[in-house]
C-alpha cells in the first residue's frame, strides 16, 4: 500500500518534547503522560512527534505500542535511534531491530559529523563512520522507513573539518535520508554559522533541511530562526524548551516568531490561536510549572506593572505590546491591579444568571473573595468546576446534597515497607438521614474517595459513575517543610464529561476532601440541572 | 574639578538590575538589597548601574544617598528619569530636579522616538517632543552630567516613521549626549534590524551607540550580541533577566557570549570566572531562585543526564560541553537517572570504597538495582542522600539506627471545614528498647515527623537540629485518580548542609515516611562518620 510522503520542503515543526525533552532534569513522562502530550501536540498541528528511542530505552517501546490507538489528526510520530554499531550489519543490530518494533513511518536517525568524536568517542575511524550512517540509513529506507537524518554536532564537527562534516551529510543523502538535519548538538556555535550552514548545506545537496539547536549561549530560538529564513524547512524543538542542560530550542517561541512575526507559517491555519492553552496543558502534564515569563505564553508575558505602561496600554494596546496577546491566545494582565479577574468573573457569573450588571454588587463581590481564595493557594484557572460552585454559592443557588458529620482517616504501617493500610471511616447526613459509612484504600485519599462515594451512592445513585482520572498535588510554600500548604487538583469524569476541582489546606487529606467534595457535588449539580431542564 | 570621562566608544556592560529589573514580577528591593547587588555588580566589572528613577520613587533617591558609602572599583550608577514635562522649563520639572538630588555624575534619560507614542501616550505634537529631548540633555549637560541617552521604542518608531526616529535622536546628539542608546522597548522588533539599525545610527551621528532588549520574543540575547558586532558598544541588559513580562535580555549570557564566543571583551580580564558566584548572590539577595537551566550560570548548564552524554563527556569534556565550566566558574554535574547509566554509580560507589572496580559485581547490582527503583518511580536525580544509603546498603555499610514497630496516623474533621486535625503515634526500638510517642501536626505528615523526632531525640539528640526546608509532592500515573503512586521528596538541613531523600509508594502517607526516615539516618550517619573520622 502506497503511503503519502510529507513534503519536508514546506516550512514544519517537529516537536521532541517526548525524546529530547526527557533528558530534562525533573522530567520523567509516564506512558499516559506520553499519549497526552502527543494528543496536546497533535491539536496545535506540529506535524512530526519525536516519542521516544526504543533501542535505548524499553518504556518508549511501550509508548509506540499504545500511541497505535492514537488517532491523531495530523501529526506523525517519529522513533529515534543512533546509526548501527562499528562492527554490525544493520539488520543485525539490536538498536536498529528495536526501532523497527515501533512500527513508525518515520524514523530519525543520528550519526556523527565530527571527526573529533568520531575518533576520540565513537573509535571508530573516519570511513567506518560514513560507511555505518549510509548503511543505516539505506537499510531503514529498505525497510519502508522515510529517515530524517540528524546530523550530531555539525556546526562543531564544520568548524575544525568542513570536508568531513560535508561529508558525513553526503553520506546520509547517499543512503536515501528524506532531510538533513544540522543539529548544534553542544549548544555553543556562533550565532552568524546557522544561516550560513543552512544555506551551504541546501546548495549542495538539494535536500530539505532541518536544524536542531540547544541553548547554552541562550541563541537556540535566535538560531532556529536564522535558519529557517536561511530556508531550513524542518524547525526542530521542544515545545517549552525542555531538555538537557539549558533545554533545547523552546518550540512554542520559534513557531509564534515565525507564523507571527517573519511571516513564515508552520502550523495549520488558525492554530497559533491555541498556543497558550496548548503550553500550559503540556505544562500540567509534565507538572512542570509553567515559566511565568515564557516569551508569548507564560502568564506574565503581557502583564504589566509599570504605572506608566499601564496607563498606556490603556490608552492604547499596541503602544506596550508587540503583539495582541489573543494572537497566541494569552492575554493582558495587570499586576497587583483589580483589574484582573473582573472581566472573566463577570463572563462566568452570566452562564447562570444573563441579567448581571458590569456594576452589580455579586460581581464585587465575587473579586474579593477570588482574591482572598487566591491568597489563601487557590488557583481557579485550571478548576472550573470548582469555581463554578462559588459563584453557585453566591448567587444563593447552591445545593448541598449532604452534610458531613465528620470524617475519620487511620493510616498505619508495621514493621516492613510496603505494608501499610489505610482506612477512611465517614458520617454524613441527607435531608436529615444520618449514615456512617468505612472503606479500605491504597492511600488515605483512596479510602476516603471509598467511603464517600458508598455513603452518598445509597441517596445519589449517579456517583457511581464518577470516576477520578487525574490527581495532582502542588506544595505551595514548599520552604515551610511539612507543614506547607498544599493545593490538590482532581479531575473526574462520568463518562460524558470531564471536570476539575480544587482544595487547599495545610493539611492534605483535607484539600484532597475539599476537591472530592466539590467533584461530587458538581455532578450531583449538574445531575439536577438536566433533569429540569428537560422537564 | 575636572573629572574623567568614560570611553563610550570602548565596549562595556551596563546593568539594570536596580531599575528595570526591579519592575520583574515578584522583585522588590530594600536599600540593602540594592547595595548589596551594586556590590556585586562591581565585582564582576560592569560599567555602569543603573540603580534608580528617583523621580518617580523616593526610595530610589534614599539608595543613592546610602551609595555614598559604597566603595566601588570601577562601576559608575547611573540615576534614570525622562525628558521634561511637555509646558516646563527643565529647571522647574521636579523629576528632573529629583534626578539631580541623586548627585551622579552619569545620568540616563529616556526620550520618545515612536511619533505614534508622542501623539497618543503624550499628546504632544512632533516637535514639542523634540524640543523637550534636546532641552532636557541639554540642560543635564550644562548641570556637568554626562548624558546617556535611551531611544524609547527606538525600532517600533523606526518601523513606521524613519524620519522621525532619526530626527530624535538628532536632538539628543545636539543637546549633547554622550551615548544613543536604541530601545526595544516592547520586545517584538525583527531579529534583522538589530545589526542594521546600529549601524545605520553609528554612521549618521558618529557617537557611540548603546543597545537595550527586551525578551518578549525570546530574542534579546541575541538581539544584543547582533548590535554589538554591527558596533553597538554599550550593551544593556539585567543581570539575571529580571524585568517587566519576559524580561530584559540576560546580561549574564550576553556578557558570556560576547567574552567566550565572540571575543569581544567587555569587562576587565579574569572577571569572567566569577560570573556563576557573582550571578548566584544576586539571585540570593533578590530572594529569586536562580532558573537551574540558565545558559552558562545555572545549576545544570552543565549536568548531563544521557548516559550516551556522560560517557562521552568522560572520554573527552570537550564532546559535550560548549565550554569548560569553569570559565564561567560554574562546575559539571551529572544527574542520577535511569539514562545516567554505569559511570556515574561507579563515581558514587568510589567515594565510599575506592578500590571498587569498574567491572565489579556491586556496581552491576547497584545498576539493576538503580533501574527496578526507578521503574517503581523513584527518581535519584535530586535525591543524592537517598542514594548514597542505597549505595552503603549495597555496600554490606548501612546501619539501621532504628527499627519501627509501627506508625499510625489518625486524621480527622468535623463538620465544618478548617477543623482538621492530625495525630501520628510511632512505636520504634533502638538496641531493644522501644519507645512510643505521639505527636499532633497540621497534616499526618507533619504529625509524623513531630513523633519521629521526639521518639529518636531520646536516643541521638543531634535529630533535633535537623530542619525540614523543601517538600515537595508529585503524583507519578495521575491518571489513575486517587490510587496513584506518590513521589515524594524532602529536603533538610541540620544549619551546615543539606540533603535531599526520596520516597516512593502508592500512599502519600509512606512515601513521605520513607523519605523522613531516610532524611534522619542520614543526619544520624554522617555525625557517625564525622566522629570516627576525628578518633
Amino acid at each position: 500500500m502506497a503511503r503519502e510522503v510529507f513534503d519536508f520542503a514546506r516550512l514544519h515543526a517537529f516537536d521532541s518534547t517526548l525524546r529530547d525533552g526527557a533528558q530534562g532534569e525533573g522530567i520523567s513522562f509516564s506512558v499516559q503522560d506520553k499519549l497526552g502530550i502527543a494528543r496536546a501536540l497533535d491539536e496545535l498541528g506540529v506535524d512530526f512527534i519525536e516519542a521516544g528511542n526504543p533501542g535505548s530505552n524499553a518504556k518508549d517501546l511501550e509508548f509506540f505500542r499504545a500511541a497505535k490507538g492514537l488517532r491523531l489528526r495530523s501529526a506523525k510520530l517519529v522513533a529515534f535511534g543512533s546509526t548501527r554499531r562499528k562492527d554490525t550489519a544493520p539488520g543485525d543490530d539490536g538498536n536498529l531491530r528495536s526501532l523497527l518494533l515501533a512500527e513508525t513511518d518515520y524514523v530519525a536517525i543520528f550519526g556523527k559529523s565530527w571527526d573529533f568524536h568520531v575518533r576520540e568517542i565513537l573509535r571508530a575511524t573516519l570511513e567506518e563512520n560514513l560507511a555505518m550512517i549510509k548503511d543505516t540509513v539505506e537499510f531503514l529506507v529498505s525497510e519502508g522507513k522515510t529517515v530524517i537524518y540528524d546530523a550530531e554536532h555539525f556546526f562543531d564537527g564544520y568548524a575544525e573539518n568542513p570536508e568531513y562534516a560535508m561529508a558525513s551529510l553526503r553520506a546520509a543523502a547517499e543512503g536515501g535520508a528524506a532531510v538533513l538535519v544540522l543539529c548544534d548538538t553542544n549548544g555553543g556555535a556562533p550565532l552568524g554559522d546557522f544561516g550560513r550552514l543552512t544555506a551551504l548545506v541546501r546548495e549542495s545537496f538539494g535536500l530539505p533541511v532541518g536544524i536542531h539547536c540547544h541553548n547554552d549561549t541562550g541563541l537556540a530560538v535566535a538560531g532556529s530562526l536564522l535558519a529557517a529564513e536561511a530556508g531550513a524547512t524542518q524547525v526542530q524543538g521542544t515545545l517549552l524548551g525542555f531538555g538537557e542542560r539549558t533545554g533545547n530550542a523552546n518550540l512554542s517561541s520559534i513557531v509564534a516568531n515565525l507564523e507571527l512575526k517573519q511571516g513564515l507559517p508552520c502550523l495549520p491555519e488558525g492554530r497559533i490561536a491555541s498556543l497558550t492553552r496548548i503550553c500550559r496543558t503540556v505544562a500540567e502534564i509534565a507538572n512542570i510549572p509553567l515559566d511565568d515569563g515564557m516569551p508569548f505564553v507564560g502568564y506574565h508575558a503581557f502583564a504589566h506593572k509599570a504605572g506608566m505602561h499601564i496607563d498606556a496600554v490603556t490608552k492604547n494596546s499596541r503602544s506596550c505590546e508587540h503583539i495582541p496577546p489573543e494572537s497566541v491566545g494569552n492575554q493582558r494582565t495587570f499586576l497587583m491591579s483589580e483589574v484582573a479577574g473582573r472581566t472573566m468573573i463577570l463572563e462566568r457569573l452570566r452562564r447562570f444568571d444573563p441579567s448581571v450588571g458590569k456594576d452589580s454588587p455579586i460581581a464585587a463581590k465575587l473579586v474579593s473573595i477570588m482574591k482572598e481564595r487566591e491568597l489563601e493557594g487557590y488557583q481557579y484557572e485550571g478548576a472550573d468546576a470548582s469555581f463554578d460552585l462559588l459563584v453557585l454559592k453566591n448567587l444563593g443557588r447552591y445545593r448541598p446534597f449532604f452534610e458531613l458529620g465528620y470524617y475519620k482517616i487511620i493510616a498505619e504501617q508495621a514493621q516492613s515497607a510496603g505494608q501499610s493500610r489505610a482506612f477512611a471511616q465517614i458520617k454524613i447526613a441527607v435531608e436529615g438521614e444520618s449514615h456512617v459509612t468505612a472503606a479500605e484504600g491504597d492511600g488515605p485519599v483512596h479510602a476516603l474517595d471509598g467511603a464517600l462515594r458508598e455513603a452518598l451512592g445509597r441517596f445519589y445513585p449517579a456517583v457511581s459513575r464518577i470516576r477520578l482520572t487525574d490527581y495532582k498535588v502542588r506544595v505551595l510554600d514548599s520552604r515551610t517543610g511539612t507543614a506547607a500548604r498544599v493545593r490538590v487538583l482532581i479531575e473526574s469524569t462520568d463518562g460524558e464529561d470531564i471536570w476539575t476541582t480544587v482544595g487547599v489546606s495545610t493539611d492534605l487529606i483535607e484539600s484532597s476532601w475539599i476537591a472530592l467534595v466539590d467533584s461530587f457535588v458538581h455532578k450531583l449539580i449538574r445531575d439536577l440541572e438536566r433533569r429540569l431542564s428537560r422537564d
